[in-house]
């Protein structure tokens, strides 16, 4: 099977995900004396998460497209993970609105966070796994040879950014708000052109 | 008519659904002393029905890619028959939130979960009927000429499949957690490797 | 500008108008003393108005295909004209639900009907303007040339499939019913082999 | 990067964007002695913010088309500002249904109206953004060559339609209704064919 109609469906569907995170923002609806300015104010965390969520969908899509960019063709293994990659992507606007919600909350808030950056953590994991599998057991289905130092270090790399958001969930258990602010440094951090020469190169 | 939009439409239709899906596992409002943690695991039914569907729907889409790339061109009849499988894979995140939210109800749980089969099943006839016409009744458009034994074998596979879906109707009227179970049970046995070499020979 | 990314923008939002339309069937919430059997059956506006709605949007998908398959380029009118025929096409899921919400109501039902056939009409008129456009004022951009009387004719087509429409508004004011009847009708009438002569001439 | 994917991307969110519009006109409760035709007439600014927003989001991917299409290939910056743009753009379904919610409230109304304008004008400035980076900073990716005064012109005409939406915010103001007027106007101003000059020219 060509690779054409995998990056099409995979294209859409992220499109849709990345797309549903605005139904998360809701109009507000006022309570007596409350003027629409401070409602509106009110729900920043929605702002905040909808950013977040989109760039850092946005940036597995690019990661998505120079991983699929190196396969010639695509068998039933790459097709059954990259199913599992898309059910993680488009999860996300669930643990957006979760996080959003409760963020102000006094109970629930440090667990919204957690599960917010987990869902950051499965969908890299589901990532790095395809990646491997492309890698490490299919090298003769890449468009280009590359040696096996070559190959590892790519993974490397896209295993050491699952990292960061393990350090993010574990520290949801001090703060909701410092969890989301390493996804929100890390979404800025990958979309300044600082960490474009490790795209390039990927 | 080529092929290619038809691939590009179905590409569409398809990803809109399977991601409309999260829609149905909502944010948890909790009630008086209830906590989050709780009323997340609460909802565990929509969770296993989102992965249940989407990896279902996934497979369609596999195998719908596997159907169309035979064709050389699609006629009026072609694309009537696409229409009503899509038609039918769109309706599946309602029978998904139909069955995620009576599971646990005392009643209604069985006829939920027996309607859950029931689109599943839908979507297997439909998606038979259009191989059926492509490839008894439309030999003359398919890229590469198959015996016709070989277009019976293929045509038994996609018919044999619907027979599971049948059974997990039936046993709804025991079990709505039996249906669940059979359904999650062809969900994965498709995903695995081991279904592969039957993808393969499509 | 060439005619791909048309279609691949028109793809999109048909592909996403004809999958929200299932949004409209909701998961009922059982009332005291009803059964979910009863509660599902009866919503059946819900279900006529979704394969009908699917149909018609999928039918005019079909005519946009074979319309847009004629130009070899786009020009400024061409592309607005199909912003309009798009918006036209991405209210249906509204009219939709109006029709299969009122269809039962004691007021407005006959209102909503109206409504209902009207979206159809409207979308009927955007598609005919656009293909008046392209085969009376921009015959230079066909990619075959076709002698007036010809494209005459295909335009009259476009045209005289408005007037059933405009009998079933007529119609609402007598019965709602015969509204959805003529709707349902002539979404079967263009999915039949029958018609199949007609879009093959197109 | 070849720029197909981020084509195909784009298309995809920006029309999963403009037909989430729909969403935003619900289908009215009726009141006690309340009629219906007398409640959709009520939700007109409804109607009104869908067309607006729809034909604008369709102007910008018209825009978006010229400014890709003279791009040979993307890196890094060119995919980050356009996620920024996307992001922007995605929130436009937001930004109209706030709008059409306040527009007839007695307070709220102009600040509501106030951010519907900047929507539009921050999906502006992410345009530009992008169109300048693309013109000044990169003009070695550009498919043709053109002169510094010839991509400072196209430039100087993205700013400058920055002005009216600038105003269309100062104005809300007074008046809710002059920030949607100019808003309409300017949809509507772009949309007749004689604007068609300068897109031709882009």
């Amino acid at each position: 099977m060509s690779t054409g109609r995998l990056e099409a469906f995979s294209d859409g569907v992220i499109a849709v995900a990345v797309t549903l995170l605005v139904l998360n923002i809701s109009v507000p609806k006022l309570g007596a004396n409350e003027t629409l300015v401070h409602a509106l104010l009110a729900q920043w965390p929605k702002y905040a998460a909808y950013l977040v969520s989109f760039l850092t969908i946005g940036i597995i899509w690019i990661n998505h497209h120079v991983m699929v960019g190196r396969l010639r063709a695509a068998n039933h293994q790459v097709l059954m993970l990259n199913l599992i990659l898309l059910a993680s992507i488009a999860v996300i606007p669930f643990a957006t609105s979760l996080m959003a919600t409760f963020l102000k909350e006094g109970a629930g808030q440090r667990l919204a966070a957690g599960i917010y950056a987990a869902s950051f953590l499965v969908m890299g994991i589901a990532f790095a796994s395809m990646n491997s599998y492309i890698l490490l057991r299919a090298p003769q289905m890449l468009t280009t040879e590359l040696s096996l130092a070559r190959r590892r270090q790519i993974l490397a790399r896209s295993i050491s950014g699952l990292l960061p958001y393990a350090i993010a969930i574990a520290l949801s258990a001090v703060s909701a708000y410092v969890t989301l602010g390493i996804c929100a440094g890390l979404a800025i951090f990958y979309a300044l052109p600082v960490s474009s020469g490790t795209e390039t190169t990927a």
